[in-house]
């Protein structure tokens, strides 16, 4: 029996790993078209503000890890296509074309980064010092132009967890950041109230926010580059705005990459990623896929695409075991995500009002806000809570959280992810038998008191 | 309507205050036998340590919010006796007796400290700096003997979660520390492998611990105290120990003070603490009960006693809303805690495989541990787990944590505690869609590494 992974990220690295553990006779192989088999790419920001010293201590694991798992890794080698009747995959490597035969296929080909429709993008790229940041390479060619240039400026285009990581990452080499954001807010996967909060964080550490401002041209002045972009207003034409800068980054999100599958005959579903049932089978025989080119099955939504690391790992491992004749479903996504901005952390899980109501909810969100311990113990800080739950039934849906980075809140929204995961409703929540201590908590927990506020004004 | 709760901790506030808040109409009244009310016992070590500068900011709430949301506190008055029948409760208070009639009683006289059984610990007390330490006046007394005496060494008999508290705070002030405990290891909540941990955390920070090792007599030596204890060793005769000190603190748990309920009629149970029903009734007629007086209902084990500030606001809650007619149920208690320790945090959800053999399943307990952030980024500290499963059906029973007070470990064990709530399985863990950020998370989180490692090995 051999295993083949098509992707050296996290789904095709987890398949990889869970089909070794369960098996330890199965032969498996994974392909990747870079020299980078399982790095952290969310890593990537800390790689660039300097905290992460060495580019390679971004791996998970060693290439010697591998070998004494007796998973063969097939590095710089792309998949070209999938001969699904036959059995192998056909690659080509430095040398020609390849032919991998396989049993079981997972195809984990991950995302690509998105490039908005701006002027000069597809002319420009990392010697001018403009970058997209998504892969190894993207990175290493930023930090090329960070010590090859030395910018005093940098342009980041598009307010997301990427993006605002790399604004603090520039700022932390002492790089002046101006982070353009097409919508009104920064991090718009949260409430406005919310987003705000971290909004002020950003300026407060020196970051120009520059919001409802859409980049439309790169050109290159020098050895600079001139981003042009439109602000909207709420009344009048949008206004002209232009920042020159050594270093520009494009972060405005993620596409699945599903040509290798899709050329094969596998069915496409949301946001165009590769349809697979729980199980991960994509529906051709004996081929599984994970992670971000495939769908996710969010717990709330259904069917909807959400490309996380921690999804990926999940979806991986039940591909590879079901590969190996496994029954495992993937229990769901519930859209758990955090981000440190600064001394602040922002979380989510759950739903927000408007996919709450689209997905046939009747929802209500309530703000509260309590600290992270009690008030009388030095360093209390105060935790921003919105709960969002099913008016009828009392259903809990969704808690977005925005706190200080000493306040826990990156742990905190796991209550909340592991009581939406089992279905409670907020009054159950406000009856969670939680921690207390007094220098590390309250009798009643920031997410009690969330739930008792919601119960209260509902 | 008038509701009357018998005293002032966290259990009679919260039933008065949720009484208040479902029916401003109610007339609400709280008695306690001394000048605090709504004081955090639990924050009484910080006070000792000097982190709370000054007692009064122990209080949750000040006496100018009872008064603003019309809860009338009788302080230093002491309830002697219920009078069921005429719905009265006699008390005294400074000007000799009092009758104080009600439509429903909360009755929340809370615990004493246990006394062991020490020679002379019934002849010293305050005066020669040998302190319980349960009560309000108890910390001032003891903050009266650091400033008074200023003592060198102190002696803390009892290394549960207060004593370990205490040990800490006491050196804070700089005053050396002798920590005897009659069981083999301190924090005998914990599985002996953890526990280990918190004892070289005191040993760290030059603490003395002194395990299997029982207090017998005290003697007042000039200003001094001579504490004589024993030594039991795998064989031979116990040894003598002597330790003198200027300060001995006994804190060696607790007894529910149950008197008043028990003379009215109160059925008893577990530990002799008042029995009472989800509901938080006691039986008698129109009299519930709620907090450290009470028995415990608890998730897995049933009737218990488990006294905890946590619970004490729960049941408190419950018993405030049906003393006005409601039907809430206490959802139960799974025993959750943390203590911090100097630089270390330990915490506990769920049973150990003791109480869960007792209860009838079939535990397996297995330990594993996980940095709390990913590796490369810097500060990473590992997270030391021992996670209890039933082996039969996989159901997630208990889980155990030690780790830096970094590690954020407060609420990783929250997530297990409502795992617990919601009666998940092991492999439900696994599956949980919990936050991840590389400084902050790793994408299979420390329980969810616990969780495979069970998985993989029960």
């Amino acid at each position: 029996m051999h295993l083949l992974a098509v992707g050296g990220s996290d789904a095709g690295i987890s398949a990889a790993l869970r089909a070794r553990e369960l098996d330890p006779s199965v032969e498996v192989s994974v392909v990747l078209a870079d020299e980078y088999p399982n790095f952290s790419i969310c890593g990537i920001p800390y790689l660039v503000s300097g905290e992460v010293v060495d580019w390679r201590h971004l791996a998970h694991r060693r290439r010697e890890e591998f070998e004494a798992l007796g998973i063969a890794l097939l590095t710089s080698t792309t998949a070209r296509s999938i001969d699904v009747a036959g059995h192998r995959v056909l690659a080509t490597d430095a040398h020609g074309e390849r032919v991998l035969p396989y049993d079981r296929l997972v195809v984990a080909t991950g995302a690509v980064a998105l490039r908005p429709p701006i002027d000069g993008l597809e002319r420009l790229g990392a010697r001018d010092g403009v970058h997209l940041v998504h892969t190894m390479d993207d990175a290493l060619g930023v930090l090329a132009t960070l010590e090859g240039r030395a910018p005093e400026r940098a342009v980041v285009v598009g307010a997301g967890y990427i993006g605002l990581e790399m604004a603090e990452a520039l700022t932390a080499r002492g790089v002046a950041v101006s982070l353009l954001e097409a919508l009104p807010g920064v991090l718009a996967t949260l409430d406005g109230e919310l987003g705000e909060r971290v909004a002020s964080e950003l300026e407060r550490h020196g970051v120009e926010v520059v919001t409802s401002t859409t980049a439309t041209a790169l050109e290159r002045e020098g050895s600079r580059v001139v981003v042009r972009a439109l602000r909207h207003g709420s009344d009048g034409p949008p206004a002209p705005v232009e920042v020159t800068a050594g270093l520009v980054l494009v972060v405005t999100g993620v596409a699945p990459d599903v040509a290798l599958a899709r050329d094969a005959g596998a069915t496409l579903g949301a946001r165009g990623a590769i349809r697979v049932d729980r199980r991960m089978a994509t529906g051709l025989p004996d081929v599984y896929a994970a992670g971000d080119c495939v769908v996710t099955h969010h717990a709330l939504l259904g069917e909807t695409y959400l490309p996380l690391g921690t999804t990926a790992h999940k979806q991986g491992r039940v591909a590879g075991e079901n590969a190996l004749g496994g029954e495992r479903s993937f229990a769901g996504s519930l859209g758990t995500q955090v981000v440190r901005v600064f001394d602040l952390v922002a979380a989510r899980t759950g739903v927000r009002d408007e996919e709450a109501r689209a997905a046939g909810f009747e929802p209500v969100t309530v703000a509260s806000s309590a600290d992270d311990h009690k008030a009388y113990y030095p360093g209390a800080t105060p935790v921003h809570v919105r709960l969002t739950g099913d008016r009828p039934t009392g259903r809990l849906l969704g808690v977005q959280m925005v706190g200080a980075g000493t306040g826990a809140v990156h742990k905190r929204v796991d209550t909340a992810a592991t009581a939406l995961f089992a279905g409670l409703g907020v009054d159950q929540v406000s009856d969670l038998d939680l921690a207390y201590t007094p220098p590390l908590g309250s009798p009643w927990d920031v997410l009690q008191v969330a739930a008792q506020r919601w119960l209260a004004e509902r």
